[in-house]
C-alpha cells in the first residue's frame, strides 16, 4: 500500500548558508528543506517530512536513492579497504566496471567503444568528447543544437544553448555553431534538410565542422525528443560531411528513456557518447566518454583530472549494470511504465490543453510559462512532491521519478501534479475539474 | 617498527584495459599493476604486492589511504541512508561541513569566504572562479603564470601551461596571459616587476586583467614554490589593476605546505580560492571555490553541475576538518616532517650535485632531465615505492608522502629513493656512493 | 554607331609576374592580357586589343574608365599642388567632399549621416562599422548572412561566408552567426521568421547581436537580391533586439541599382552604412562608413589609417556627386537601363531554361555550374567582352556594365554573351539556336 | 636662402566637419587649419598660412608633398587614359612598378621576394602577412611586440599595444602574445633572452608562433629603434621555432632610416616584408606584402582586395623608385641628413636632460608627458611648424621631416622645435637658456 508524502512544515535554520554557501544555489530556494536520509523514492528532512521525488538529481538517481544493492556493495568495498582514489592507475574495480560494460552492455549491443575517465562530471566528459573530435578532424567547429545542454566549463559552455548560463562565462564563447533541433520549426520544417543545405554549401559561412553534439531528448532544454528519422539523418549528415557525431547521453542514457542508451534500435552509432548522471547507479560523481577504438589517439595523459578513477563509483556502477542491466527485465519495465506516464501526462495534456513532450520515463508537460510551471511546481511540493520545470522558459513541468518507482506511486506523484495544474489552470471542461480531483483524491491511501 | 615495501613480481592480466580503457590512461604505464585494497601510507595489488605511496593521489590523500576515521563516519552515513545525492539541496552533511568549515578553517584564520560547490572537480572549481572574476571585473583576460596547471576543460586549460595539455585543445586557447612564475628567469630577475612594468603601460598589449590565476607552489610544474615577497607583489598588483586574486590552493591547500592553505600568514588574502584533491578528505571528488561574500554576484544556478552535491564527500571532509584541524598540532606535525623531508632532500642533492624544489612536504628533487626520473621512479617502482614526477620536462622527482606519514616510513621511502638516484647518477664523491647506500640499506628493517 | 571589340591574340610577356608577383593574383590568368589605356566602357591592351569591359572592377567603375570630367577635375588639383595626403587634417577637397555629401545625397533623401574616412578600402569601412557597432552595444556577435562577402581582414572576413576567403584565415574566425539569406531555403520559407524565433528564444544559443550586416544584393556572393519586405524585418528585427543595422553598400551602393543607396525607397534606415568602390568614381581607392550622429561615440583617433584622407579620391568622388546625382536623370537612366537589362537577361534565361539573378544594373544569369560559367566567360573574353562570374560556386555569370553604357553597346555586349551561352548549352528550343545566333551576329556593326 | 613659416592666425570654418565628419578625426584637432595646397616640405591653408611639415603623413611622404617628378608622371599618365583600376589585372603600369622593384630595389640587395599586392592599406598588408604566415606554419599565435603598432583592422589591431586603439575592438583580440621588445626592461635585460627561454620551454604557456611580426624602429609606439644584435636574435630565434620573420617596414622602410629597408645590412632576411606608406612617393594608397617564393601557397583569390591594383600608385611607385634609389646618392644623403637630426636632437636633450630616441631620419626626443609633449607641439605649430607625438602616453615628440628636406630647413624646423621645447621645459644650465634661444633666432631668415 502506498502512503503518501508527508512534507514538514517548518523550514530549518537557513543561517549557515546565507552566510557560508555561494548564492549560485537553486534548487534549495525553491524547496527550502533539509534533508537528511533518502531511500529509494523517498527523501526525508531533518524536521521529519517525506518527500516522493520525481526530480532524481535531474536522473542521476534512476534506481532511486540508497538502492540497497547497491550500498550494500558500497558498504563492504569500504569496509574492505579497497582503493578509494587511484588516479587512473589499475584497480579491480576498474576491471570488473570494465569487464560489467563490455558483457552486460557493449557486447549485446554489437557495440565498440573504448572508455575514457575523463573525471567524474559531465561536463568533463563532453569536454573530452569535443577535443577529441577537434583533435581527429583537425577542424575546431562543433555544431550544437538549439536548447541543448552540455555543461559549464567553457567548452561545454559553447555548446550550450541557454543564454543565462552563457552570460556567465564572461566571455565570448567561440567555435560552435547552434542549429535548430528537430522541430524547432515546427512539425513542416526538416531542419536536418536546413543543416544540409547550408554544409553543402562553400559560401554559407558554416565553417566545416569537428562534430556535431546532441542529446536525442534535451534534459535542460525542454524535453524535446529527437526522431529516430532526424538523428539518422543527422548522423548520415556527420559521416557524408567528415564530422564526427556525439550523442550527449548524460541526462537520457543508463535507462532513462527504456534502453541503456537513449539512441537503441535507432538505426545510427555514434562516434562518441557521453554519459554520467546515473551512471554510478547511486548518484556517485562519475562520468565516461565512449569512443569508437579507431578514434582513440589520445596520448597518454593529454586529457587527465584527478577523480578519472572514482572507484566507489566504479564498484556501484557495476553492481548497477549487474542488477539492472544483464538481463532485459529492467528495460521492458521500463518502457512500460513509460508509456503510464505517457498516457497520464497526455490525458492531462488533454484536460487542460496543454502540450506534451518526451519520450520513456522522461517526460513533461508544457504548461505555457515558467510561472505558471513555478506555481504548480509549489504547489506540488507543499504537497510532498519534489518536482522541477525545464525549457528554454522554465515552462516545462518535467517527470523524472527514479526509474524503479512502482506504479502506483507513480501514478500518486502524478495525481499531486495533475491536482496541483488544475489549480492553476482551468480544465477545458470546467464540469470535469472537480470531480477528477477528488477521485484521485480517494485513491491515495492514507 | 617499519617494514619495507614488497612490490610484486608479476603484472596482472591486462587486456581488459588495452580492449576496453582509453590510450589516454598514462600512470598505469608505469606502474603496472592492479591494486586493489590501500589503508595509509599503502597500497596493496592483487598479486600481494604492498607499495609504500610517495604520490597520494597527487596530493589528494594527504590523510593516508582509507583513514579509518573517515572511513567510518562514510560507513556509518551510507548505512544509515543518508542522502548521497542531492544536487544543491540542502542536507545535513552539507550544513554540518558548512559549520566546520567556518569554525574550523575561516574563523581561526579571520577569513571571510562564502563556499561555491562548483561540480567535484578541480577543473570545474578554477572554471567557476574565472567566469566569476570576469563577471565581476566585466574583463576577459586571466593572468596566469609559466608551469601553472590549473585543469583540463576549455577555460582551466587555456591557463594551463603545458603544451602537451594545451595541444589536446583542438582550438587557441584565449583570455589568457602567462606570465613568468617566481625565480622563472633566474634569481636576480623580478618578474613581479616586470609583469608590474607591462601592466601600467597601455602600450604593452597586455588587457586589463580580470584576474590573476596563481598557485603558491605549482604541483605539476616542477613544485616551483613562490617567495612570500613576490606573492604579496602580485597580491597588491591584483588590487592595483583592478583584478582579482585567485589562488588555486587544489594541489597545495588542505595541508600540503602545513597551513590549511598554503598562503597563510604570508600577508596577504586571495579575492577567491579554489580547493580540490585532499578536501573530502578521502579522496572522493570535492570541490570548492571560496569567495570573498562581495563578489557573491552569481544568479541562482547561472554556474551548476550535477555532482556538486557530493554528500559523502561532505561527510568525509567534515571529518577530516574535525579531527586533523580543530587543533594546531597537525599543522605543527607537517611543518616539522616537511623540515625533515627537506633535509634529506637538500642532502641528496649535495651528494649528487642536484638540486631541490617546493615547500612544506610538497618537494621534490630536480634530477636534470626526464628520462633520468623516469630511471629512478622506475627503480623505485621496482624496490615498492610509488613515486612520480613533475615539471616542464618531467625532470623532477617529486615526494607527495601523506603527510600522515611516519617519520621513520618517511625515512624508508626516502632512502629507497636516494638508493634509486645513487643507481642513476654518480654522487659527486665517488669515494661515498657504495658507503651510504649500504648503510641506507641496513637501515631498513625486512 | 558601335563598333565590337577586337581582342588581340597575343598574349604578352608575363614573365615578370610570374618572377615577381605572388601566385594570389586570380583575374589576370583568366584574361591573360596587359592593359595600357581605359576610356569608358573601354580597356586597351598593349597588343592593340580592345574590350568592352563588363566587370568594371567589379562595381568600381560604375561612371566608366577614366570619366572625362572627373579625370580633367583631378588633373587640375594634381597640377596646382592640390594636398594629396593628409592623414586626417582639413583640406578644401575633404570640405568640399563633406558639403556635396550633404547637399546632393543626404540632404534629398532626408538621411543624417555623418561620415567616418576609415582608410580607402572596402574592409576598412566594414571593420570600422562592426567595431562600431560592438562598441556601441556593448555586445560581440553580429549577424551576417550566408553568401555574404565583406572583405578579407580579420573581421571583415570573419563576417563573410566564403569557406575559400575564410580558410585563407588560419585561425578560427569568431564572434559572428551566419543567418540565411532572404529565400536561401527556398522561396516558401522566410528566412527572417527563422531568425526572429532564434533571436526570440534564451535558449537557441544565439546571443544577442551587436548589429546585423546585410547587403541589399550580394555582389560576390551570387547577385541575390533581398526583397524590400525582407530587409524591412530584418531592420524591424534589429531594432527590437538592441542591435545596429549596418547596409553593407560597397558594391550595389553608387547607383548601380539605380539609386545612390541600394535601399532607397524601401522604408527603412539603416544605423550605419559602408561604401567604397565607386565613391572616388574614378576607381581610385576610397571608403567611408556612414553613421547616424547618435552612434558617433568614437574617441579621437581610437580608429584611423593612414591614407583615410586619400584628397585625389574626394576630389574625383565631389565630381562624381556633381556629375551623376545633382539631378534625378542619371538614376532614371540607370533604371531604364537595368530593365533593358534584365529583359534580355530572363530572354536568354527563358531560351536556355536558365535563372537570372539580381537588381539594377546588378543582374546575373545562373548557368548551372562554375565550369560551365567558366566556359562562357572564356569565349566571350575572347570575343573581346570583359566578364566575370559570381556564386557559392561562380555559377552565376554576372554583368556589371558601367552605368554610362550605351544601350546599343550594353546591347552588343549582351550578344556576345549570348552567343557563348548558345556556344555551350543548348537552348531548350533547339531550331531556334542558329537563327538567333546568326541575327544577332549580323546586328553588331564591324 | 630659407624663409620661416607663416602659419595663417585665423581659422577655417570647421562646421561642414562638425555636421558630417565623424569624431574619430583627430590630427585636425591640434591642426585646425584647412591646407589646400602642398609642395615639398610646406603645407598651405586656405587662409595664406604656410607651415613646414615635420610630420610627413606619418612618414607617407618621404619625398616630400607633391614632388614634381611623381607628379609629372602621374598627370602625364592620366592625360593619356592610363587605366587607373583594374582588380589584379596585368597593365603597363604594374609591369614596370614590378621591374623596377627587382631591378633598382630587390637585385642590387640580393633578396628574392614576391610582391603581393594586398589591398592598399598598411593594415590590408599586415593582415596578409599574418595570414600567410598561419597558412604556411599550420600555427595560430603570432608573436608581436610591447608599443607594437601594425593597424587597425582585426587581425592587425590584435599585433597593436595600444590600449586605446585595441578598445575599439570591441571583441577579445586573440592569437597574438606581446613580448616585450628590445630594452623594453631597461639595458641591462636582453628581451630576446627572455623570449628564448618562454620559447624553449614547453610548459611556459607560450604556444608555439606562426610568425614574429617586428617593426625594426617602432614609429606609433615611441621611436624605440631595435639593435642589430637583437633583431638578428630574434631572427634566428624564429627560425629556430619553425616561425617565419615578418619586418613590419610601412613606417621605417621606404628610406626612413637610410636604406629602402629598415633591415638592410643587419645581417638577416626577412621571410616577409609589409610596406606601404611611403611606396607610392606621393602619398597616394598603396601597400605591399613581400614575400620569399617559396612561402607563395596563396591561391588564386584567397586573399584580395578591390583597389589592389591602383595603378596611379605604380606610377608614381615606379618614378619614385627611378628617381631615388637607383644610385646610392639618395640614400646616402638620408643617413648624412639623420646624423645631422641625431646631433641636434642629442644637443636638445643634454640641454633640457632629456632623451632621445630613433634611428636615421625617424627620431624623436622624449620629453617626460604627453602634456609637456603637446605643449611643445602646440608652440611648434603657431610657430608654423607641423610636427607630432608618438609613444605610449605621447611623450616623445617625433621629427618625421620629408627626407630630401634641405639642411637648412631641416635646421629651421629644429630651431622652431628647440624653441618651443624651451618655452616649456627648464634647460639643465638655467644661464644657458636665453643665449642659444637668442642665436638660433637670429639664425632664422625672414
Amino acid at each position: 500500500m502506498i502512503t503518501r508524502p508527508k512534507p514538514s512544515a517548518k523550514a530549518p535554520d537557513t543561517k549557515i548558508y546565507e552566510r557560508r554557501e555561494s548564492g549560485v544555489r537553486s534548487y534549495s530556494r525553491a524547496m527550502p528543506r533539509q534533508f537528511n536520509k533518502a531511500q529509494g523514492v523517498w527523501m526525508h528532512d531533518n524536521e521529519g517530512g517525506r518527500y516522493l521525488d520525481f526530480l532524481s538529481g535531474c536522473s542521476s538517481l534512476n534506481y532511486g536513492h540508497n538502492h540497497p544493492v547497491l550500498k550494500q556493495a558500497l558498504v563492504d568495498y569500504i569496509a574492505g579497504d579497497g582503493v578509494t582514489h587511484a588516479l587512473d592507475l589499475h584497480t579491480d574495480a576498474k576491471a570488473e566496471f570494465l569487464s560489467e560494460l563490455e558483457n552486460v552492455i557493449l557486447k549485446p549491443r554489437g557495440l565498440n567503444y573504448r572508455a575514457m575517465f575523463t573525471g567524474p562530471t559531465g561536463t568533463n566528459a563532453v569536454e573530452a568528447a569535443i577535443k577529441l573530435a577537434r583533435k581527429v578532424t583537425g577542424r575546431e567547429m562543433v555544431v550544437a543544437f538549439t536548447n541543448g545542454f552540455h555543461g559549464m566549463t567553457l567548452g561545454a559552455l559553447a555548446c550550450t544553448g541557454n543564454a543565462g548560463k552563457r552570460g556567465g562565462a564572461g566571455v565570448p564563447l567561440s567555435h560552435v555553431s547552434h542549429e535548430p533541433f528537430d522541430g524547432y520549426y515546427g512539425p513542416d520544417v526538416d531542419t536536418a534538410d536546413l543543416l544540409e543545405q547550408r554544409l553543402a554549401d562553400p559560401s554559407s559561412g558554416l565553417d566545416a565542422p569537428a562534430a556535431f553534439l546532441v542529446e536525442t531528448v534535451q534534459g535542460e532544454g525542454g524535453l524535446n525528443a529527437a526522431s529516430p528519422e532526424w538523428l539518422r539523418k543527422i548522423a548520415a549528415l556527420a559521416k557524408k560531411h567528415g564530422a564526427l557525431l556525439i550523442v550527449d547521453d548524460i541526462q537520457a542514457g543508463c535507462g532513462r528513456t527504456g534502453g541503456f542508451f537513449s539512441f537503441e534500435d535507432m538505426g545510427f552509432t555514434p562516434d562518441i557518447v557521453t554519459l554520467a548522471k546515473s551512471l554510478s547507479g547511486m548518484g556517485l560523481p562519475f562520468a565516461l566518454t565512449l569512443l569508437r577504438p579507431e578514434l582513440d589517439v589520445w596520448s597518454p595523459g593529454e586529457h587527465n583530472g584527478t577523480f578519472r578513477g572514482n572507484n566507489h563509483a566504479f564498484v556501484t556502477a557495476t553492481a548497477a549494470l549487474r542488477t539492472f542491466w544483464a538481463d532485459p527485465a529492467f528495460a521492458r519495465d521500463v518502457t512500460r511504465r513509460g508509456a503510464l506516464l505517457e498516457r497520464r501526462l497526455e490525458d492531462m495534456a488533454k484536460r487542460f490543453d496543454l502540450s506534451t513532450r518526451g519520450r520513456g520515463m522522461m517526460r513533461g508537460i508544457n504548461v505555457g510559462s515558467g510561472d505558471v510551471a513555478a506555481k504548480i511546481t509549489g504547489i506540488c511540493f507543499k504537497e510532498g512532491l519534489i518536482i522541477e520545470t525545464s525549457g528554454a522558459h522554465d515552462e516545462i513541468v518535467k517527470v523524472l521519478a527514479p526509474l524503479v518507482i512502482e506504479d502506483a506511486t507513480l501514478e500518486l506523484g502524478l495525481d499531486i501534479l495533475e491536482n496541483a495544474v488544475a489549480e492553476t489552470i482551468a480544465p477545458v471542461d470546467a464540469s470535469d475539474s472537480t470531480g477528477r480531483q477528488t477521485s484521485r483524491k480517494l485513491g491515495i491511501a492514507a
